[in-house]
C-alpha cells in the first residue's frame, strides 16, 4: 500500500479538505496512475453533501481523471510507464453479465463500479476518486488520451463528454436531424459540440434573452427562449431529438411537444420525480420517447475522447487549484463556471 | 348523397339513439360499403360523452367497421362489389407529408383524419363512423378483410389489434423476448396474442388474485399480481418490453423497476397527466424509455389482418344488437365485456 496525498470530506458538511489515503499495491492488471488534471462534476458536489443519500465517509470524488503512468502490473499489455491516460466513472465490472459482455459496464447487472463511493471487487476497501496525486486502476477500465487534446482540455470528456456522446450516438443522431439541447452547462456545451459534429442543426433552448449570445457562441445553430410562448409554438414539431441535460427538477411538457413525431426526449440530468406531471397524450399521439441515458461503456469513453481529437472537440475549462475546491462547490452551486472546472493536480502534489 | 340509417349521439347525455345521416355520392376513387359488423371502443364512449373535449353533435362512433363492397368509384383498382372490407380509425390524409410518405398516416403533418369527429378533407362535411347501415370510403384508406377471418371477429382488429401490434412491431418483439402485458381488456388481450405469435415469453400484469386464471386462458406464460409486491420485487429488472394498455391513470414506477436495462414502457392506454410523478432516475439509470405509440397507417393495418389471418388470431367478442348500445356501454364502464364488444348491423338494417 502507498500513502498518497488527496482531498476529500469527511461528512456533510466538512467542506473538501486535505487527507492521506492509501492506494493498493500493484495487481497484475493494473496499471498506476499520477493524477495530473481532475475535471470537477456536480455529482462529486452531490455525494460530497449526501445529497442522494448513502454517501460513506470519508469520500474522495473525482471521476474525470488525466494522468501519466508511473507502474503497470506485469500482465498489462496497453500502457506503458509514460503514457498519458483517463479514467472515467467506472473502474470495474463483473466482466460476464449481458451488459458487460456488450461493452455497456455501466449497465453491469452485479451493479455499477463507481471510481469512488463504491468499494474494490477484490478486496472491500473503498473506492477513492481523482483529486489526489495518484491512483491504480484495473487496465481494462483505462483509457488512452489521444495526443492531439489537451490533457486538461481531455478530462472532463470523461463524464461530462461522454454521457452526452453516447445518448445522441444511441439514437442515431444524423446529418440533417434538429436537436434541440436543454441546459447551457458542462454538459450542454458538450451535447452542443457532438451534435454538430454529427452533422445536426442545433437549437439551444434557454429561459433567459441575456443567454441568447452565450449560446451562440457555444456553436448553436438557433436559440429559443423557453420563456417566450411565441417562440415555443412556433418550435412545435420540430425536433428529432431533445437532449435534456437540465439537472434539476423541470416541466417536460412544453418541449415535448417541441418533438416531431417519433422525436425522442433524452433525459441525463434530472434524477428526481417528475413534477408537473407529464401528459401521457403527448407521447401517445406522436409516438414520442422519453429515453434515460448514463454515461457510457469503456469501450465508448475510449470512442468519445478519440472523436473529440478527430474533431478537434474540448470541454470549455477553467483551471482550478486543489485548495479553492469549496469555492469552487459554492460557485457551482450559483452556475458560475463556463463550463468546468479542472484541478490542476500540481497543485497538491506541490503543496 | 344518400340517406342511412345510423345510431348517434346529440348531447354528452344523449346517450347512442337512432338518427338518419347522410353519405356522399361515390367520388372516382370511393368505395360504397354496406356494414355488416362494427367494434365498440371505448373511444366511441370517451367521444359520445364528451370526456376529452370537442365532441360536435350529432355524432356518430364506430372506427372498427366490417362489411361488404356494394358499389366503386371509376378509379377504383383495388375493390369489387361483393367484396369483404375494413374500414379502421382513418379514412383519410394529406398523402404528401413526411408521415403519409412512409405509409404512417396517423402522424399526417396536417392533422389526423379520423373515421368519425373530423370532417371530410374536400366537402368539409362532417365525417360519421361505424354505428350506420353503409359507410362512403376513399379506396386507400379500405382495408381487405382476409377470407380465412371471421367477419365479426376481425373488427376489432381494426382498432384494437392494429394499436397493440403496431408498438410490438415497431420496436422489434421476437423469438425470446419477455414482454409483459399490463391491462386485460379488449386491448391487453390481443396484445398478448400477438407478443406470443412474434415469440415473446409473455407475462399479464393484474391487480386481483382472483384474475389469474383468466390471465392465462388468454395465452399468457406467467401472471404476476402487482399488487404483490414480493412478486413485483422479484420482477425487477426482468422485462424487455411492457405493453400498457390500462386505460385510467396509474403509478408507472412500480413497473418502470421491472424493465431491463434498455427496456421499453410502451403507453397505448393512458392519455392523461401521469400521477404519481414518473422518477426519471428509473430511465437514466437504465437507458430506459417510455414510449406512446397511437394505431398504425393504412399499409400496417393490412399487415395485422393478414398476420391475424396467418396465425388464426381474432379477438374474442361478444355480439350485440345496435338497440342495446347503451347497455353496453353500462357495461364497458364496469369493465364487463371480455373482450370486445361488436355490433351485428343486421340489427339495425331490419329494425
Amino acid at each position: 500500500m502507498t500513502t498518497v496525498k488527496a482531498y476529500g470530506a469527511t461528512a456533510p458538511d466538512s467542506g473538501v479538505h486535505p487527507l492521506d489515503i492509501e492506494r493498493r499495491d500493484l495487481r497484475d492488471t493494473d496499471v498506476a496512475i499520477s493524477i495530473d488534471y481532475c475535471g470537477v462534476c456536480h455529482s462529486d458536489l452531490h455525494t460530497v453533501e449526501n445529497d442522494w443519500g448513502g454517501t460513506s465517509y470519508p469520500i474522495v470524488p473525482g471521476h474525470e481523471i488525466v494522468g501519466t503512468v508511473t507502474a503497470v502490473g506485469p500482465d498489462v499489455t496497453k500502457f506503458s510507464v509514460g503514457d498519458k491516460v483517463g479514467v472515467g466513472c467506472l473502474v470495474d465490472s463483473c466482466g460476464h453479465c449481458g451488459a458487460c459482455e456488450h461493452d455497456e459496464e455501466q449497465f453491469c447487472e452485479e451493479g455499477i463500479h463507481g471510481t469512488y463511493g463504491g468499494v474494490d471487487r477484490i478486496d472491500g476497501t473503498p473506492n477513492h476518486g481523482g483529486y489526489s496525486e495518484a491512483i491504480v486502476v484495473k487496465e481494462s477500465f483505462v483509457l488512452s488520451i489521444p495526443e492531439a487534446l489537451d490533457p486538461a482540455a481531455a478530462a472532463p470528456i470523461l463524464c461530462a463528454g461522454i454521457t452526452t456522446y453516447s445518448p445522441l450516438k444511441h439514437v442515431g443522431v444524423k446529418k440533417g436531424d434538429k436537436v434541440g439541447v436543454l441546459g447551457m452547462g458542462g454538459l450542454g456545451h458538450m451535447g452542443v459540440k457532438f451534435a454538430k459534429a454529427m452533422g445536426a442543426e442545433v437549437t439551444i433552448f434557454t429561459r433567459s434573452v441575456s443567454k441568447v449570445e452565450e449560446a451562440l457562441s457555444q456553436g448553436a445553430d438557433h436559440v429559443i427562449i423557453s420563456t417566450d410562448e411565441a417562440q415555443m409554438t412556433a418550435a412545435a414539431e420540430q425536433f428529432d431529438y431533445l437532449l435534456d441535460t437540465i439537472p434539476v427538477e423541470h416541466d417536460f411538457n412544453p418541449y415535448l411537444n417541441c418533438l416531431k413525431y417519433d422525436g425522442v426526449h433524452i433525459v441525463v440530468g434530472q434524477l428526481t420525480p417528475l413534477e408537473p406531471a407529464l401528459n401521457t397524450a403527448a407521447l401517445v399521439l406522436k409516438r414520442r420517447s422519453i429515453m434515460g441515458s448514463l454515461i457510457g461503456g469503456l469501450a465508448e469513453t475510449q470512442e468519445v475522447l478519440d472523436f473529440c481529437a478527430e474533431h478537434n472537440i474540448a470541454c470549455d475549462i477553467e483551471m482550478l487549484d486543489m485548495q479553492d475546491i469549496n469555492t469552487a462547490y459554492e460557485r457551482m452551486k450559483k452556475g458560475d463556471v463556463k463550463y468546468r472546472f479542472v484541478i490542476d493536480m500540481a497543485s497538491l502534489k506541490n503543496a
